[in-house]
């Protein structure tokens, strides 16, 4: 897997492009115009919609039907002399639709536990906390 | 630091807002029409801007004039049963225009090794490397 980066102003704007041919605008959080997202935040996008790809898909297959599907992921940060890693980050899946809040819940944990490979890849670097909370219509 | 995300079709297409207020579009890399890059891809796009913005930063203070900056970033990864986390990321970062070519691999060094919380996320869990090539002009 192989992505892009280019360098689009004078400052930190950047063009990122991945296989597909989309791309993500990339920009330095501290400039007075904000371009783009920061690379911190890619990390916790990174998270929240890999687990939504396996959650979608595993609902789908029990034929679920989700009307609404939104994540918040909160990362929290270390603060140390030179840099802030990642220390936990914490996702809140909010569904809406005709949805077993059993089911949802297992899909959750087959995704963090076991399909997931973006917080696969984190596993031994910090703790990745979910909720999920279903409103059944 | 705090991110959403929003399912914006009956798939998998996602739209990850953040801080800013800039957006992402995300997307499962099996459809038939991909609209968005995918979340492995966004763990890619991170480790590569975050290493730039250190270095431009870094470039800048030492007056170096950089009139192009590309980065390429390749993500080895397991082949588990159940997933595939990255295993290694290498980070090829290309840069033109009046640079010394030893403060450009100094400026990698600093980012990498001590700066980049990007990098300094994935310390416990992924060995990453990096090339810098200068093209003086």
């Amino acid at each position: 897997m192989k992505i892009q980066i280019e360098r689009k102003n004078n400052d930190y704007l950047m063009e990122a492009t991945g296989k597909s041919g989309n791309k993500v605008m990339i920009d330095h959080s501290g400039m007075e115009v904000v371009q783009g997202v920061s690379p911190m935040e890619l990390l916790l996008m990174g998270v929240g919609s890999c687990s939504a790809i396996d959650m979608i898909s595993i609902l789908k297959k029990q034929r679920q039907e989700i009307t609404s599907y939104k994540v918040e992921v909160e990362g929290e940060r270390y603060l140390l002399d030179d840099s802030r890693p990642f220390k936990e980050m914490h996702v809140k899946v909010y569904l809406e639709g005709a949805i077993d809040p059993d089911k949802a819940q297992k899909a959750a944990d087959l995704s963090f536990e076991k399909y997931c490979s973006v917080s696969k890849s984190f596993d031994k670097c910090l703790k990745i906390t979910y909720i999920v909370e279903v409103k059944s219509t």
